[in-house]
């Protein structure tokens, strides 16, 4: 059973502040374990992540086996079914139509004293990409993932997935193949990120490394956050649903069951203003979940961290949803508009009765790397800019350098840094260069 | 004495290679005692770093000394001599201007399918700002790191600063009401990086943490990560100057000093195309340390870190600091857009012989906040949008969902997902619910 709240329940606040502070995320102590494989890998290399890769995916790594050769994945999206194809192909370029509009713009100007100063972007020059194997393997992250770095201009994509017993899903190579992905490395686990950071023989260095993947690989990603670039600190997955009682109960429940049946872990929440609907969500969702091949996940993840909540007006769920920041968040009312403009913290927003979050998992063109865990609050989805990275810059001339350099050398006397206030002060006219000693 | 390494030498290779890869950050082994801190403040709150202040700043806090109070605050301004108080100002007005300009622009489109898909940019509603006390409290610092918060739209700014005894630099406390800062907290060290992030009853919590600190500051925001947003992961200060001939050799030694003075742990690279020139600037860099107050630092710095390197061509120069990735590049020649264009990876660039590195440490407007340790290769400098986030959003109608939705409902199916493409199918017209257990 779903937790059943109602804001005019006497203890709502402290029951709907327990929802918002429950942690999801196991706390696996794994630490240890994944910094002592980082320090491995960074020592012995190609070594190292040879006998991990022996000991945990018991797939054994030679000159043949590191890297998937082209004839396999080229003959992976030539044997996938055409409507498959189709909609892989659908999905990359609406996706690359999308991030396209991210492309930042460089910007430059002189200002009233004279000085020029703007901002660059390039590109990182490497992306690491990581793909789960298994299960979780999914080709829609995978061009969600690959794609904006593309589309930023990174030159080179490396993907790395394990592969136990060598078993590769074709799906996700033809995906890579259709996302563009340079080369791809069957390894996987924190060796593979660490792998990724400091390079080895083998496995080329990334600057940035992005992709869902289990406890260790999240860990080994955190641990390596400032060695390179992450895309996020990932958590469960999450949605949101404000809906009144003019929708379908069954497409409502539907919708909340698709968040259900990624992971027991997973969050659903729905928000209405009647007490009937609720009731007719609620009946849906035991109806559906039994019609689901994916049914004890979803039931899992429905009895343990779903919730029902009733609200006197749909007005009133919004800063109750803005304290959770989901990472998706759906308003099936007739006017999403409207609610829309109210809304502060969430990673997306889908838009009206017609547009359930599953169609931005796969097909919407927005990026369907969230943030989860309330991190909406602070942080973004995945973007070009993740792959991206400004340089500023700045040019003074006599003139200019005249105009703003006494402000200059008079902070660095105060902060007591001579060597600063001399090299400007140096560079002014009519100016001797100081020996301060205060 | 700095190293002296030559292109043309046979060895270069190597020594540059070991040049890029030296870790100047010394390896604290303080993760241990930060992780116990930040789960005791989590657990304890207020009552935890009333206890670790008293212990680590020697400072008792009750109800009248947590926070610095506003008669506290206005009386150093207006105690501010004139002309620094004008510096100040300068500094934040240009400051601001230049960041106004990094506000991000909302986007919406309405694709040829009808769909409506877009970002809209919101401020996160509270920044934590750390600032160090005792030596390395600098002004210029927290203009730099409030001012861009503020043109984000950040309701919230809460500074914290450790005031061992008390004491608390009457500049900070005037910049502080200048960048227009909330409140201010008497706390420092990792407790204050943990009250900032999970909240206490005295400290509001913070969605994103930024600002200078000492390696426990460093190592609590590393661990805090993910709860929170932080600006970066920093190392020590560096610059790389490439100079011709042409350059005064005083100039380009007080430039190699400003670096060098901040830290024993600072590095300072010069890169020229002439023999004689380094030599000049090698002896300029000896005369000039014996007239600094930062002598010690200094002359540590540069004969520890210091570097001079002769290129047979500037050009040549320039994939070398590349892979150095540098915080900051002064390209000290006379047409230095030139090089500019050739610059792949550098944090700031100070162009021509008039722009001393200095000058964008203080009044030049882009942030003296920049990626160090080679990090340039995947990040930038600070920036309004380390104070945002967006949200994206999608909106289908009958007709847009009939085109995309079925590529969604494939995709779903081949990813083993019933539920997400029921939520699909059952909105999509002519088409049943389908009970799906393959």
């Amino acid at each position: 059973m779903p937790l059943r709240l109602a804001a005019s329940d006497s203890d709502f606040e402290t029951r709907f502040t327990a929802l918002v502070e429950a942690r999801r995320e196991t706390d696996t102590d794994i630490a240890r374990d994944v910094a002592a494989i980082i320090a491995d890998v960074r020592a012995r290399g190609d070594d190292a992540v040879a006998e991990y890769t022996e000991k945990f995916d018991g797939f054994s790594l030679n000159e043949t086996t590191w890297s998937v050769d082209r004839e396999e994945r080229t003959s992976a999206l030539d044997r996938l079914d055409k409507d498959l194809r189709d909609a892989l192909e659908l999905a990359a370029g609406r996706i690359r139509t999308f991030h396209e509009k991210q492309r930042p713009q460089d910007s430059q100007t002189i200002d009233a004293a004279g000085v020029r100063m703007g901002s660059r972007w390039s590109a990182v020059e490497t992306a690491g990409l990581y793909v789960p194997g298994g299960r979780a393997a999914y080709p829609s992250s995978l061009l969600m993932n690959a794609i904006p770095a593309l589309v930023a201009g990174v030159e080179h994509i490396v993907m790395v997935t394990p592969t136990p017993g060598g078993e590769i899903n074709p799906l996700i190579l033809a995906a890579a193949e259709i996302a563009g992905v340079g080369e791809i490395y069957r390894i996987g686990g924190a060796q593979a990120v660490a792998a990724l950071a400091f390079g080895t023989d083998t496995v080329p260095s990334a600057d940035v490394i992005v992709g869902p993947g289990n406890a260790w690989v999240a860990e080994a990603k955190r641990q390596l956050y400032g060695t390179v670039g992450i895309d996020m600190v990932a958590g469960p997955s999450e949605i949101v649903v404000i809906a009144d009682r003019d929708n379908d109960p069954d497409w409502i429940a539907a919708d909340l069951l698709s968040q259900a049946e990624h992971d027991p872990t997973s969050q659903s929440i729905l928000f209405t203003d009647c007490v009937e609907f609720a009731d007719a969500v609620d009946r849906a969702v035991e109806t559906q979940l039994a019609m689901l091949t994916t049914e004890e996940t979803a039931q899992t993840s429905w009895a343990n961290n779903g919730a029902i909540i009733c609200v006197d007006t749909l007005d009133d769920a919004l800063p109750l949803s803005d304290r959770l920041a989901p990472e998706h968040l759906e308003l099936a009312v007739a006017d999403p508009d409207a609610l829309f403009l109210r809304v502060r913290h969430a990673g997306s927003v889908f838009l009206g009765r017609l547009t359930p979050e599953a169609i931005g998992d796969y097909v919407g063109g927005p990026n369907h790397v969230l943030p989860t865990g309330r991190r909406a609050r602070f942080s973004s989805g995945l973007s070009v800019l993740d792959f991206m990275k400004r340089t500023s810059f700045l040019r003074c001339d006599e003139q200019s350098l005249e105009a703003i350099g006494p402000a200059a050398v008079r902070l660095a006397e105060a902060e007591g840094l001579p060597a600063h206030a001399r090299s400007v002060a140096m560079r002014l006219p009519r100016r001797e260069p100081e020996n301060r000693s205060d």
